[in-house]
């Protein structure tokens, strides 16, 4: 369980005291704010502000297209037409603030995406939970035997508990030996920017993490995809769900442009045109490499 | 007068109806929001949207350094200790988003800030109006003598005269052949994206501009500066009125130690010590250029 | 002719005399150091300075995947990997630097990419060239009827003589009274600063340009389109045929990607399935709108 | 010692075969090129490439300023200018890729540094070895009692023992069983994306790092400051030797203007005025906090 009473507490009084605003209000994002939604065993995604909504898109593009728009029958025609043709500003035009919970090898992922604002828990100044990511047994997987960057087959019962044994005790040693050096009981006590360096990747953080829609759907289409890691997905997954219900229109484009979409190169739409007029394509004859061939016919074949 | 009836009009109804919200609220902020400061003869500043206030600074920070910021006692202290110790990412949890009308000249300037979010009015699709930028008489100033880039005396009355008259007559001339060439009575019309090249740099367009506060600041420091061009002051000055409202503290931060402040080089610093110390100190004796030496002394000298 | 004898007399010194490197060089690239590129009436392109070549992309990817990358076959291989899967950060391991002299026009719209350095030519500090665009007759063409952002048909030869005679006429009295008032004879002179804003759009300015290829490609995928303005396009088509022989398999893997490409909706994708099976799809059974099912019979029929 | 000798032979060779070039060469930085600058126990910073030097970023600024930057004599000057009055962009025509190898923890402070290219090694694809950094036992020191961020005095001999054995035992385990769950002798192996997450963040990774002068410049001023964490500290400051026999012109410039350099507030402005006047000022007169003024009289003390 992530959240403790006095943070259930805090977030109470946070949602108990709604102010008027003259701001552009997305009334899905307010049944959101503040709410911790949980996300593997001790971790979470809460939306902490927001600013604009599906209508702040339109307002955008009509400062920039101006008359030019007008043959776009509805703000939702717009918006469709601005994601299929790659139109990038208008959607910069709304921004989200998150804070996560989240492990740190999950973080070392997530920060390489760098056209956001980040403010970390910082292991020099405070120290750090007993808070470690442990995997369920259905996520302990082995490694991939067809591509090297995945997983494969759970796990037998017998070399899961193996493993989560190791998990679990290593953390547990880890954390202990850095409060025993932190200690100032008897001792000086290590500085905690040195003792943080005998804490395992698997140690939860926090941010607050601020970023624009667009870069936001970039982030989400890699991370929400299937060959994501299922432990950024989840996350992924988690902030999906609230930009449903935050820009309606925008996300409904993003997944059937981005998420359900799939580009294809020059020879593949060769082969399209080839196979539609009855020729049969094979990868032989597609100018392909396998590995394009096989994710080709991912596509067509579905 | 930079805005017609119908724009007014369009101001008043969406200050008419506030809406609850569970967001931080800048009360400054909000008797700002849609009002149209007026700038130079047609342009102006107006606040679309905005997230965060001082308080969404602190509470940025106390995630990043935790219990390590108890001792600072008070937000105000904190800020100010960001503010010195150039901590930037607080001060990004805090967007603007502006509307702004501009001299496509002073836009020019302006875009060079990268870490922003930019959506323009676009001349290949819309038509421009007949608005352009005339300098008020006092602003008619002669290159500078002392310095390359910048402007000396003010005019003379006749010079003056002669000045504003080329400057109204090429711009009506140009504007004049801009419809001329984009009319369809009685001929094709050129394109849009073409005519648009007859225009002067003195045409207003517009744009949605959205930025955080950290690089706001960063703007406002150079161009809010008594170095920059008089036409980009104005708008910075003005907005530096609204973040006054908006975040109160943070901007007074930014006041005492980047408006207000300078920077000195380890040469001036030595240069200052040995003064304190009574020792008489030259340009000759301190190390530095002419230049520097003249700046190091409107430092200690005011 | 866009250089003058001085400038051809200092490409000719820059190229005459080369230095041992330890640094990846690129053959290709060698060849176009220095030597201007002529675009439009007197604007050109020229190759400043490169970082990397073809292997430079590979070697970054590999200390990425170390290993994991072993089992694609070859170098080319693993670019077109890189490129078909977005992996963006090794192809920002290249970067370039450009001298570019553009009509400000075009100076607008290019900068608008983000990613990149720049050093443009500053009218506050110096006097621009009497140089100014006047597009080729075969270039004036009316709007487009089919869409608010193009071109259509060329205009006929008495509005085209009339065209050319406004923007002519217009640019040279615009810069006859720039000269006029920048003049210190009898007058005090206005302000550089002041005085630019006379001159039209389609004056001439230039800057250095830096950016990483993988940004590059970005410019290049929305400037060397067909729906790209023609006066940027033809920047794009020169710097595309500089990158072809600097990164010769980054580039094919770009140009069969990303140039020659297109990314298909969910929906698209569902009518090409239901099509490769028999189907008769029209667009009233595929979900599309009109303009998207126009788009898509561009793909599939070419 | 952080290189094999493979890594040494493929040094030699990469340093054997040097190539002409037409480019900008800057001898001192050939020097550097390949070779491992080794830094803590395992890790090291080498020169990959690099583009431009001193006489790059005097090119770009003439190509702004132009004839306005005639009045500076000479290169030096015109640096020294720049630097001083904040002009960031001539500094970005200079580019540099180093490799880096480091702990994940000093990685994890290095990548905040957001406007660079990262490629690192990725421990979902490949196999993370054997390499922990233990601190020298003069590094071990216990948390400051005067700052939450910094470090105090050196631990007693009998603590740091204990503390050594901790950490060194603790990495040994993690990394046991790290391979005993990646290992497929009679069991499936773990996916090398999960078993990563039981690695200290003291295990060594590495990276590609692409870097303009002047982000490079913001990061020393960060990361080579007395202030910095010592572990990324000796990484910057192996940096600033090689930067300042790449741009000797430029480094010193950042040496005197930003490493040696400090910047007073509005309000110590003030107090340096009246205390050369001759009055006695005092915190309590200076209108600073006690933490400003005991920083203020570290500047004018030294």
């Amino acid at each position: 369980m992530p959240l403790s009473p006095d943070q259930r507490a805090e977030i109470e009084a946070q949602r108990a005291n709604p102010k008027p605003t003259l701001r552009a209000v997305s009334e899905g994002m307010e049944a959101h704010l503040y709410h911790a939604h949980e996300v593997l065993d001790h971790g979470f995604v809460r939306v902490i502000d927001y600013m604009g909504d599906d209508a702040a898109i339109v307002q955008a593009a009509r400062v920039s297209y101006g008359a030019g728009t007008k043959h776009v029958s509805n703000d939702e025609g717009l918006i469709r037409y601005l994601m299929r043709h790659w139109h990038s500003t208008p959607f910069e035009m709304c921004e989200i603030k998150l804070h996560v919970k989240l492990p740190v090898f999950v973080a070392r992922q997530w920060i390489r995406h760098r056209t956001a604002n980040v403010n970390e828990y910082s292991a020099r100044y405070s120290i750090l939970d007993r808070e470690f990511y442990i995997p369920a047994p259905e996520q302990l997987a082995a490694q991939s035997v067809v591509n090297n960057q995945g997983r494969g087959e759970v796990l037998s019962g017998e070399e899961a508990a193996r493993v989560l044994e190791m998990l679990k005790r290593d953390a547990n040693t880890a954390y202990d030996h850095y409060e025993s050096m932190l200690s100032q009981e008897g001792q000086q006590g290590l500085a905690r920017e040195l003792a943080r360096m005998n804490l395992p990747a698997n140690i939860y953080t926090q941010w607050y993490w601020k970023v624009d829609l667009h870069n936001l759907f970039h982030f989400l289409r890699l991370r929400a995809d299937a060959h994501a890691q299922y432990e950024i997905r989840v996350y992924a997954d988690a902030i999906c769900k609230v930009v449903a219900d935050w820009v309606p229109i925008a996300f409904a484009a993003f997944e059937d442009y981005r998420m359900g979409g799939a580009t294809l190169s020059g020879k593949a739409i060769d082969c399209v045109r080839r196979m539609l007029k009855g020729d049969a394509v094979t990868q032989e004859t597609s100018g392909m490499s396998k590995g394009e061939w096989r994710e080709f016919m991912g596509v067509v074949d579905g």
